[in-house]
């Protein structure tokens, strides 16, 4: 069993960490630190888990534990990285957007598995990246792969309401937010940073601008990406090198049909589907923010970096409707 | 034009009452006293009303007012009156709890015009009714007019995410209560206080219990409230008690169908609808939370105070949808 | 007061002129005309209205009217036209989009009237505009009036699910619908039309694409449009362009904050706000799919075809929650 | 492996059923039938199933199977039974209400695993409880073992839009139902011959009404029932015999806290919340109407009859959101 710890175990990821880890079967909770919560029964925060989980939030103990997820947001995991001296063979994984970017002054390995498999066999410390992130990569690869992007790229994507945490905003209020839709940071996210450095990772000369509308949506689980660009390849042809690319990654299923966000809702799976108008290839990617955006993808990683079988405790039933 | 001031101006109450006070066709807002958001425009913390109101929010000038709305939530209306010295013929509505129950300490009427329109005409201060209260007590005053409760009466009433504010708690979070329901207060709402004094104005007799079940329903305004209570009538009977009791009340609608909560937002009006089970009445009412339950009634409140017609201002598009 | 008839009454958009010309000062209304419902209350159909409208559907009576309003959905209006012998004088108000597009077959002046308000003072006929096409024309308008369009033009737009009417499909089930977001007619949607002859309307040379993802929301009123396009004007100059451009229309609001399509629900207004980055300038535009969008429209042209205050009958309670 | 069979596989608790059984540890699905839908894929109708599931539906074949689920909804499986010659030893499991009622012309066992384990461990043909009656019983057995049920019984259950189906109906549009709650079949809902049977299984001298009024929720998942009655009891007590009644039963758990829906959406599990006001006792009792309501209830059903471990297949990841 490997054992595990969490940091920041009061959060949405941190949630749900602990709901696929309960039951994963090769994994041993040891600890689950909170710095607000100290000592209190987890399921008087997570309260969905009544009845499966008798823990409560205690202090670290880095060296009782395999692997340890970082969940205390952003910023907060390179001040984790300053202020504690882990042992020398604990694995890190970090849901922060702290290390995703590739850079001198650190060895993470950013945790993409559909891109990055073999480096993340073989990593010490993960980068896991970010949920809308996630979405448009996996919509994008394929064509970066074959060198094929050409043109400028224009994502809108649309994001349930846990994306943005459990912090109580003026955006968070239920009376604002039902039955309502806005946009925000538009071609100015802060996933544009690594999503543009993944596709430059598999196509050098690529230099044109990727515009992303962020939209926030009145539901709760997962992004729905549009994604179009010019594209050379015919319908046929996009399917095919998106089916091989995809072929050895057993949560990104294309579909013949078009998506909806709950598709994928309490899943692990990215479902893209592709379509052809004119000059321009449009890639609908959906995801559940807080897997495959975030926990899922978490839990991936870990399963790669052990060596188990990549979709150990990950194949969940979705909650469909 | 009847000239307005508006204390507490930047919660949800008060938005209602500038929605609908904007196009009366009688009123002219003078001030809007805001002590969080002093000097700015309106339509920064109302933004629904962009394009239709230019007006910041100010001080209060009580000599400039024919009538003061008091929003500023329950607690407040006391300390109002103790720091302010209000001239001799200003009106004052008041939508907090703090009066509504009688008292040898103040002169407020209890602002329900079905059951109180001669003394609210005479009136000078007004204790505007909660919004359960009003769905509640509509539903059973014409069994109390005929002295015909018996026994203890049962309620449940849902209530839209308005009815508690503003202010940003566990439960106002959209990603809890999203596609939620709970219960809260059961039995011990602070409404009871005032439903039981409104029966027992009309039936003396009346000493049941009201055992009543509040429930947070995850839609945005309304009201559904569902009361039985054993009864002798036949279904006939009761609806022309009923229809008699309501016939000169121009916002209480007998639906001989069933209903449900849109029927009535964005309107004034309360729909009744009733049934017979055995030896029990139901009444199922429903209104708008922040129009019949707290705003729109304090406008119709002013109308009669001030001998206008009793919907002047108050005939709304319903939303409908 | 100006007499009305209404064909296809009990359809939504039919709904909502009821709905407004109850209230209307200026407006009576002498029909509801409904194949499906002849004979039944109004009120069995649109239940908002309980209490406020005693009429039932009819038959349709050209002579005693002096506007009809073409409710009965697309490709309706034309067999109306095959199959009724109209008086000479009746005017007609299309909200179908069997005549928008310009024709030598007919002549009908396209109802958008912060383009063509002065044909439509003078109008006969009316082809009242769709709604996603008025939402993304009111973005586009002052660019295209001052030949500044230059490049493609990008436009994601979310719609409540009352733009797709009443009748019960796949993509109008609760259960399907709740929490779930997809798009649909992905670069090919209908009114797409009618947005490039009103573009090439003010700026003839206007030849580049008009990229177009609708988008299906989980909400039920409301359309919110992103716009975007490369744009030599700075931010202030493009605010200059937009203001002066709807200067005279009541309806039209530039909003300096970011916007949300509540901000509209249940107004005639269409909000837009204006954002600049790199060469882009983006435009969100949202509006109320079932008024600006259609019926709230129909009434304006309506009032600019009688001569009337453009605004009567239109200053609405919104929503807000 | 068990081997499954499942008739009428194109409906809701069709899909929940598969999204159980494709990765219970000890079952083989070998048929899905479909009438509807005979030939094509499943994840045509069950498309959050896309990458999972490669079956087609198809013909039945008794022979193949150990176990068959009847999922054609109420009226089909008395049709089934008139028209099939079903094997010898096989199972039936009946999520329908036709044989839940005790009669001497069928010898089904009622399914509810919390009243009738040892039963449910022998029998051949298992009645699947109704997803109210379930949430409800379980709300009052401990009550009913007891002898202490005395006085009516007073219940309002909101449930998710699921429960009713996937048929296209009046209520089951997103523009109706989104943001609205209505009641309806109040004091006559068909679960109460049920309920009333199982609690004077236990106590049979019970004979007082169950007052239930029924409500429509505008969420996708779930049913909060608030349940109350005079109670003897002090709250210790009732927490005593609620805690002792289900010591052995692994999907009820007791709270000590107030709970909402979501706590159990996406899980077999049962939650109960008990409180005491005066006289009475109120129990709110959480499920998700399609697992302990439905499907989950039902492989629970299973996995007792096969003698394999209660939770087989049952420990899911809840939604939490």
């Amino acid at each position: 069993m490997i054992k595990i710890g969490i940091i920041g175990g009061a959060g949405y990821t941190a949630g749900e960490l602990l709901r696929l880890l309960l039951w994963h079967p090769e994994a041993e909770i040891v600890f689950v630190q909170s710095s607000s919560h100290k000592g209190q029964a987890i399921t008087k925060v997570h309260k969905d888990l009544l009845g499966e989980c008798s823990l409560n939030f205690s202090e670290a103990d880095f060296a009782a534990v395999d692997v340890v997820f970082l969940c205390s947001g952003h910023g907060q995991s390179k001040s984790f990285f300053e202020q504690n001296n882990l042992p020398e063979n604990l694995k890190v994984i970090d849901l922060s957007m702290d290390f995703r970017l590739e850079s001198d002054h650190h060895d993470f390995v950013y945790g993409l598995p559909e891109m990055n498999k073999a480096a993340i066999s073989g990593a010490k410390y993960i980068a896991n990246p970010g949920c809308f992130a996630t979405a448009i990569e996996l919509a994008l690869l394929p064509l970066a792969k074959e060198q094929a992007l050409k043109g400028e790229v224009h994502v809108t994507a649309i994001t349930g309401s846990t994306g943005a945490g459990q912090a109580a905003t003026d955006t968070s209020h239920f009376s604002w937010k039902n039955n309502n839709v806005s946009l925000y940071k538009a071609f100015d996210h802060q996933h544009l940073a690594e999503i543009k450095e993944s596709l430059c990772n598999l196509q050098n000369s690529f230099n044109k601008a990727v515009n992303f509308i962020p939209v926030r949506g009145n539901f709760s689980r997962g992004i729905l990406a549009s994604v179009y660009t010019t594209c050379e390849w015919s319908l046929i042809e996009a399917m095919v090198h998106y089916q091989n690319y995809y072929l050895e990654h057993p949560f990104v299923v294309i579909s013949d049909e078009n998506t909806d966000v709950k598709q994928a809702v309490n899943t692990n799976k990215c479902i893209l589907h592709l379509e052809k108008h004119g000059d321009k290839l449009l890639i609908v990617s959906i995801i559940d923010n807080l897997l495959k955006g975030a926990s899922g993808q978490a839990v991936q990683n870990m399963n790669i970096m052990f060596g188990l079988a990549e979709d150990a405790g990950l194949r969940l039933k979705p909650v469909a409707f």
